[in-house]
C-alpha cells in the first residue's frame, strides 16, 4: 500500500474495504493493553524464590543486621550488585528503594531547590530547562513539568540525540541545566547511544551552565534480547573530558526481578553523591535493607544476573518478534510508518504518516485495544507532527499481543487512508 | 542531694568525690550507646517468619499481583492495616514504602512547592513557619530547615503542647502553617496528648492561614508498655469543627516489624490525598506490594497484631524500669532534674538544671557513653535552657543499659555541682 502514489478512488476503495474490516473486528469486543512497559506474570515467575531466601539469616556479608535502622548508602553488597550493573566502581553508588524513577525526582529535586556542588540552585533561574530527546520516556517529562522546569526537545536519531542539536541549545542558552537519556534500548525507540554520541554527551559540561547535569537512565542496562549491545561507558567518556561532576546514573532491578519490589541505584561522582545525601538526610533514615539483602543473596555473582537476564529474553524475544513480524508484513512494503528493530529494551516505537497517531490510538481504542496515548513520548504530551506511538508487547501473553497488533496494523492503514482522503 | 542549699564546701566535698567516682569509670573504657530509638536484636526477631510469609503466593485477596507496577495508594490489605493502627476509615489511608518520615518529608514539600488543596504554596509566602512542640523529634525540624521553613517553639505540657501558647501565636501570625505534633507517648517526653489539647488543635485552623495542616506523627499509636493508653481521635475532633483538611496523620510498621523495612501509612481528608497524589504521580508508579502484602499476612487480623506489641511491650518494660529506677534513685529526693513516667514509646526525656545537659552529655562521651546531642530535641539543635537530654533505653541489653545509666547519673551529678560551683 502506497498513498503517496495513490489516486483518489483507489483511496476510497481501500477506505471502504479497510472500514468494513474494522467495523466487524469491533464486534469482537477485545479487551486487550499494550500501554505500559510491564513484565509478564512468566518473567515475574522468575523471581518468586526472593521471598524466604533468606531463610531467618537478615545479617549481610559485613555484618550489618539488614532488621534495623541505618545506612543512608544502601547495603555494601546491594551497592555491589549497582555497581555491576552500571559497571562503575561500588565506592560511587548509593542502593535505594523500590524505584529509580523517585531517585531521579529526588536528584532533580536537589537541583532544583538547593544546586548540585555548590552550583545555583535551578530554581533561582529564570527559566531553567532540560534537553528532551525525543520521543522519550513520558515520567521523565512529568517530573520536569511538575517543577516548573522547561523542557526543549531534541530530536533521537539512530545514534541518540542529534548532538549537533543538542551543542547548538546548550551554547546558546545557558539556562539548559540537563538533559534525559535512557542510553541503551532507547524509551522508546530501542536506539543505544554510539559511542561518538556518548563522547559529545561527555562534553557538553564544557559549554554549558556548571550546574548541568545529564540523567543517564540506563533502565535497560542489562535488557538485551540476543546478543549482548554494548553501550560505551559515559563515566569513562567523562573522567577522560574532566566533566565527571556532570553526569548521575541509574538503574534498578525492576524489570529484573519484581517491578516496583526491588532495588533502585544512583552512580555519580563524591561531589554528586555528597549533595543527594544532603537532600536524602532530611528525608530518610535510610533504604529497605532486608530487600536489597534479598537481592544480593539472589543474585550472589554476576553471572547469575545475566542467566537470569537470558531466560527474560528467551520470553521477550517471541513477543518482539510478533510485533515486528505484524509491522513487516503490513508495512514493508508501503509509505504507511517507520519503526526500528530493537536488540532489546521494552519498546517499539512506530512513526505514523504525519497527523495519524492520535487517530491511530483513537481507532484502536474504540475497537478494544489500549495503546500508549499519542503523544505521551513527548514533552507535554505534544507530538509536533503526530506520529509517534509507542508499543509495549511485554504484558499480553503472545496470542493476546498478536490479536492486539492485527487491530493495531488495521487502525494504522484505516487512519492513514481517512487522512490523505482529508487532504486531497 | 539539694544544690540550691548546698554550701560552698559542701558542693566542693561532692566535687571532689564525684570527680574520683568518675575517674575510675572512664578507666573502664567503656563503648555504649544510649542515642537512638532503635528496636533491640529481641525485638526484630519477632518478625523473623516475615520473609518467606508469601510462600510463593504474590497475589492479594483482591487479586492483585503484587509483582508487578501500579497503584499509588497502595494495596487495599495494607490500607486497612494502616487503618486499624490510625482507627480511621481505610478510604482515608494510602500505604508507602519504608518510611513514615519520608512520606512526612514529602507532604510538607507538597505543602510547600505545590500548597494543599488549593491553598498558597508555603514557598510563595515571606516566612512561613511551623510551631515546634519542645522538646520533640530532631527529625521533624530537619525537615523545616532543610526547605528553609522558619520554626517557633511551644513548651510542652502534660497535656501536650502549650495551647495559650500555640493559639496566642498562630493567631498572630499568619504565616505559620504547620505544627509537629507526635501525640502519644510524645518523642522525646513520653506524654500523651489531652482530650482538650486535641480539641484545641482541631480549632486551630478555624483562626489559622487555611492553609495551616497539623503534622501528626502517631509513631507510636500502638506502643504501649502495660495498659493501653487511650489518643483522643483528631479525626473525630476536625470533623466536629468542620477543619477536616487540617490534619494529616502518619505511622508505620517500623517499630512495629523490621525497623526500615516495613510499610508507612498517611491519613487525611479526600482533598488532603489529592494534593498528596498528585505530587507523587510524577515521582513513583508504586509502593513496594510485595512488602505491603507480607506485613498484611503477618497481621492477618488486628488481633494479632496487638498481641506481637505486648510482645514488645515484654522486652521494652524491664528496660523503662531501669532507666526509671536508676533516675528515681539517684534524683527521687534532690534538686538535679526532672523526668516523665512514659507508658509507652520509645524514650525517657530528662530536664537537667539549667545550663547543664551539653556538659552531661560530654561528661558521658568521655567516659564511653554516647548520649543523643544535647539540644538535638530543639530546633536548629539549640535548647535555649541547655536543660533537656533524650534518653533510648530500648537498643541495649538490659546490662550495658545499666552500665549506661549509672554512667548518666554521675555526669548529671558531677555536671550539676560544677556548674553551681562556678555561679556562686
Amino acid at each position: 500500500m502506497h498513498i503517496d502514489s495513490a489516486r483518489r478512488d483507489q483511496l476510497q476503495e481501500w477506505e471502504k474495504e479497510l472500514s468494513a474490516q474494522y467495523q466487524r473486528i469491533c464486534q469482537h469486543e477485545l479487551n486487550l493493553d499494550i500501554t505500559r512497559g510491564k513484565p509478564s506474570a512468566d518473567q515475574l515467575h522468575l523471581s518468586d524464590k526472593l521471598d524466604g531466601i533468606l531463610n531467618g539469616d537478615y545479617r549481610a556479608a559485613d555484618g550489618t543486621d539488614t532488621r534495623n535502622y541505618g545506612g543512608i548508602d544502601g547495603l555494601a553488597c546491594a551497592r555491589n550488585l549497582g555497581a555491576d550493573i552500571l559497571q562503575v566502581p561500588s565506592e560511587e553508588v548509593m542502593a535505594g528503594g523500590n524505584s529509580s524513577l523517585t531517585m531521579m525526582y529526588h536528584a532533580v529535586l536537589t537541583g532544583y531547590l538547593f544546586g548540585f556542588a555548590g552550583n545555583t540552585p535551578w530554581r533561582e533561574m529564570q527559566a531553567p530547562k532540560f534537553l528532551c530527546p525525543v520521543p522519550g520516556y513520558d515520567r521523565h517529562f512529568s517530573i520536569c513539568e511538575q517543577l516548573g522546569i522547561g523542557m526543549v526537545n531534541v530530536p533521537m536519531t539512530e545514534h541518540g540525540p542529534d548532538m549537533d542539536v543538542a551543542e547548538a541549545l546548550v551554547r546558546d542558552d545557558q539556562e539548559i541545566i540537563g538533559i534525559w537519556c535512557v542510553p541503551k534500548f532507547s524509551n522508546p525507540t530501542g536506539v543505544t547511544y554510539s559511542k561518538e554520541t556518548v563522547d559529545r554527551l561527555a562534553c557538553l559540561a564544557q559549554i554549558a551552565n556548571p550546574g548541568f547535569r545529564i540523567f543517564w537512565d540506563n533502565a535497560y542496562a542489562i535488557h538485551d534480547l540476543e546478543h549482548q549491545v554494548n553501550l560505551p561507558s559515559i563515566r569513562s567518556a567523562t573522567l577522560e573530558n574532566d566533566t565527571a561532576d556532570s553526569v548521575l546514573q541509574f538503574a534498578s532491578t525492576s524489570k529484573v526481578t519484581h517491578a516496583g519490589a526491588g532495588v533502585a541505584f544512583v552512580s555519580a561522582s563524591a561531589a554528586n553523591l555528597a549533595s543527594l545525601k544532603k537532600q536524602m538526610q532530611a528525608m530518610t533514615i535510610g533504604p529497605d535493607k532486608v530487600n536489597q539483602l534479598r537481592h544480593s543473596r539472589f543474585f550472589a555473582e554476576f553471572t547469575m544476573l545475566k542467566a537470569h537476564m537470558q531466560k527474560h529474553a528467551q520470553i521477550l524475544k517471541p513477543k518482539f518478534e510478533c510485533v515486528l513480524n505484524q509491522l513487516n508484513q503490513a508495512f514493508g512494503d508501503s509509505d504507511l510508518g517507520e519503526w526500528e528493530e530493537p536488540r532489546g529494551g521494552y519498546f517499539v516505537s512506530f512513526s505514523t504518516r504525519p497527523g495519524c497517531a492520535a487517530a491511530v490510538v483513537k481507532l484502536a481504542a474504540d475497537a478494544g485495544v489500549k495503546l500508549t496515548p499519542a503523544g505521551a513520548t513527548f514533552p507535554y504530551g505534544k507530538d509536533p507532527e503526530d506520529r509517534n506511538i509507542r508499543i509495549a508487547p511485554s504484558f499480553p501473553p503472545l496470542e493476546e499481543l498478536d490479536t492486539a497488533m492485527s487491530v493495531f496494523v488495521l487502525c494504522v492503514k484505516l487512519a492513514s487512508v481517512r487522512k490523505q482522503l482529508e487532504s486531497l
